[in-house]
């Protein structure tokens, strides 16, 4: 039986056995926290020649535009965890035709990999983390209101590789290998 | 203060405040044991025409043969980590020039993110996690004696962008599209 008041969780920073880096290891129980870079799945989607953009309704970057994106979830592939994202976020179905980019943001521990994706129609629906969801055409692409360096970043990679069939992933902008820079606002 | 005899670690599933899915929370502590899906870097390091590979010195698969690859940590980018994966298990520095593949093994929650790379010379010191690390000509690669899908496919892959410069990354075989047949030992 659980005890009716629990202690607070109490970590210390120890090398667990067998290991070669520390961790969090819990002081109660002995559980270690292991902590690993997460992945952020997401998609430029189009629509003919408009891109979906989604108005964040939650913090971070409240207000600010974003693509549909979020973190991957265990038993999904990459590419169903970016389709799931676009149909919480929009409302809408994809399909998913390559991968636009790789991007590392090491001092969140973040791994993004930003997929090229068709809709599947122009109707959208925002779920909750949206307060709206639009197709934008390219001249009206709210670029001084984007949520997240890698938006800008995915937005350029979409547009570079238009037309092309395939093409390799992007990697960071060398001026701005760490993914640190905030957006203007 | 911790207490001298701590209770074992002791978690029930259920759907925290403000989460959407059921997670492991700790009955002691209240703890959220998040599990998302890890990324796994590797490469397939090539000097002049032969292609590393090493031996592997522990479970599972021990006694197998791997291109180098393990978890990506935190504050590294998934280059530096391939890098350093193969510097672990090789003792060699590799320059990496691609990103191969993307293939996803969901039901075990990885996400495998594999390079080309180039090795900087010919001299190898395996780590303690290798039998043995050498360069392999292509028609002396131990096919039977791989040790995990994600190696075919990985150098099958290789062999296929052989000599090109930039080349959209694979994803999993539509025969294998879980990554879960097991290699022929």
């Amino acid at each position: 039986m659980p005890p009716l008041s629990p202690p607070s969780p109490s970590f210390s920073r120890r090398v667990p056995e067998g290991d070669e880096r520390p961790r969090r290891v819990c002081d109660h129980c002995g559980f270690v926290d292991y902590h690993n870079p997460r992945v952020v799945v997401g998609a430029v989607c189009a629509f003919e020649d408009r891109v979906l953009l989604c108005r964040r309704a939650i913090e971070p970057r409240i207000g600010y535009w974003t693509i549909p994106s979020g973190f991957l979830e265990l038993g999904e592939s990459c590419a169903e965890g970016a389709a799931r994202e676009t149909r919480e976020e929009a409302g809408v179905e994809i399909e998913i035709d390559g991968l636009l980019a790789l991007y590392d943001v090491p001092r969140i521990g973040h791994v993004h990999l930003v997929f090229r994706a068709r809709l599947g129609g122009p109707e959208l629906a925002p779920g909750h983390e949206s307060a709206e969801a639009r197709l934008f055409d390219w001249s009206e692409i709210p670029w001084r209101r984007l949520a997240f360096p890698s938006v800008l970043w995915s937005l350029r990679r979409f547009d570079e590789v238009r037309g092309w069939p395939s093409f390799p992933p992007a990697g960071n902008p060398a001026s701005d290998a760490e993914g640190w820079r905030e957006l203007e606002g």
